[in-house]
């Protein structure tokens, strides 16, 4: 099936351009609304929009349906991941919403990889589907999250939606970032020693972007300074974890478990990790990650063609540039 | 592997009966503690209680690890699920906290259902344990939480818990009980009307006790007043949707998906179900549920075996009977 692209404007210049750079990889789907209620509708199952992945817009519709604000960013399907401005401004679209929007997405899957992780239910699921009902002895090593540590490295926007989430059990929070982060919750306990915290934590959850200085980060001392039988967490990127560490560490018994959302070498898996059968692998769901760093500039179709073909485009606001950790 | 059972106390007048009762079902481990710290160092991962699934206990130990108040139930491992306590009164155990660690867990089981439900994430850990990666367009059927309303059927101690979780997103939270329930928060939503209250939900979560007049509660009326694209999660009682009119909601496409933690007739399991690929199905995880509404009385050793071997002591505090939805 593919992608689908829907051009939320008026193309003037540039009708063959759309069937030239999208009709080979995208369906490509025209705004076809009457005003804002009637565009929302649009992206509900069974109708037009469903299913959008990337949106084209300019101004040329905003008295139909106004600017992209809170209200319909929020609304947007987690399907759209892509929304290609042209125009050289953007006041028309909230990037905060689309960046909250963003770290919702993602603290969500670690949240989904911490409960499945400490309660064993992928695992569950895929027994039950065998007509096996439940693996035997794997709930007798489960835990509740409520009351349990969870530490998080590098408390930016998603490490942050994480804390909220985890703080409903309630969860015990504590972080690490280069710096204390001024804005944070009193319940959020600061450590500036990553070791000593990690000697608290029932469970490590890791949200440092990757660069040069990050590969590997999480290594065999950090692994080996958390406690016996702690957990960890990836929904960052692969590399920042040294993987084989981590999987002596499964092999020993010294990590109870992993829950992982991405991987070193995407979209292949090492197939060691397909040796542990309690642990929770989810192929790249968080959303798509954008970390180039180049300097933005309005490339509107041609951006989404990018997305499409090589995962991101060229052109991203400044809010959606990585934060440091 | 047999269910471990740790004899919390002095057992002077019935030794013989702790091999007679348990001996041929259980591994029977005895209390071996110094304090309270050591007491729950114990049951973590290589200790010696890890996995205890049911405990006896008496008053003899009061001295050395204290009453079972919150701090102690807390910190117990979710693999215990039974506390049978020799005395006639339970003032030693914190009850509430009891309740609450199993309203905890069983609402953190609706929680994962909603999260892999919306996001789809059961089967996408299955396709890339095949190495497939990704499923193909499923991605595309994904929502956020966020923002989306939860109806609760049922707004007890578990409906309360879910409530709290769900919150913190926020999603919107609508309930309805056969009263409005006194003291939940202004954001809980009471409808008298269900269907209502049906129509507005972009996902029901169920939390009635199984009943003569709960059995098919949610039946074809019910689940067709739900929008269109809607998603159903049951961690209650099989018995109380009728399946067949759900599983024909799935095949046209009335229902977006279901999470189910029970099914009518456990542990056999619809094979119907199974034809469901991203749906989401746990083999009664949330935790036991005790259904009986007996009498209480206090036969400690005996209804350790009665939960080893049936599911169920006959001996409950009224705090664990159900309250009505």
């Amino acid at each position: 099936m593919a992608p689908k692209v829907l051009i939320c404007g008026t193309i003037v210049w540039a009708d063959d351009d759309v069937k030239q750079l999208l009709g080979p990889i995208a369906e490509v789907v025209y705004f076809d609304s009457t005003d804002r209620t009637d565009f929302l509708k649009g992206f509900q199952p069974g109708e037009k929009y469903e299913g959008t992945v990337a949106m084209f817009r300019d101004n040329n519709l905003t008295d139909k349906i106004g600017i992209f604000d809170k209200e319909l960013v929020d609304a947007f399907p987690a399907s759209v991941k892509w929304i290609a401005h042209n125009g050289a401004g953007y006041d028309q679209i909230d990037v905060q919403a689309c960046k909250a929007k963003v770290d919702d997405a993602s603290a969500t899957t670690a949240l989904y990889l911490l409960i499945s992780t400490f309660r064993n239910y992928a695992i569950s699921e895929r027994y039950l589907r065998e007509l096996k009902w439940k693996p035997n002895g794997l709930a007798q090593r489960s835990h509740d999250l409520t009351g349990h540590t969870l530490a998080i490295l590098g408390l930016g926007g998603i490490g942050m939606r994480l804390a909220d989430l985890a703080h409903a059990f309630p969860m015990r929070i504590i972080y690490h970032s280069r710096n204390k982060v001024a804005d944070a919750p009193e319940w959020c306990e600061y450590f500036e020693n990553v070791e000593e915290m990690l000697g608290q934590a029932d469970v490590l959850s890791v949200h440092v972007p990757l660069r040069p200085d990050t590969v590997h980060l999480v290594g065999e001392k950090w692994i080996r300074a958390l406690k016996k039988g702690a957990i960890i967490i990836n929904t960052a990127r692969g590399k920042v974890i040294d993987e084989e560490a981590m999987i002596r560490a499964l092999e020993d018994g010294h990590l109870a478990s992993i829950g992982l959302d991405v991987y070193p070498n995407e979209p292949e898996v090492n197939p060691k990790l397909l040796e542990f059968p309690y642990i929770t692998l989810l192929p790249h769901m968080g959303t798509e990650n954008q970390d180039t760093q180049r300097k933005m500039e309005v490339r509107a179709l041609k951006n989404v063609q990018e997305y499409l073909t090589i995962g991101s485009g060229k052109d991203i606001v400044p809010e959606f540039q990585k934060s440091k950790y």
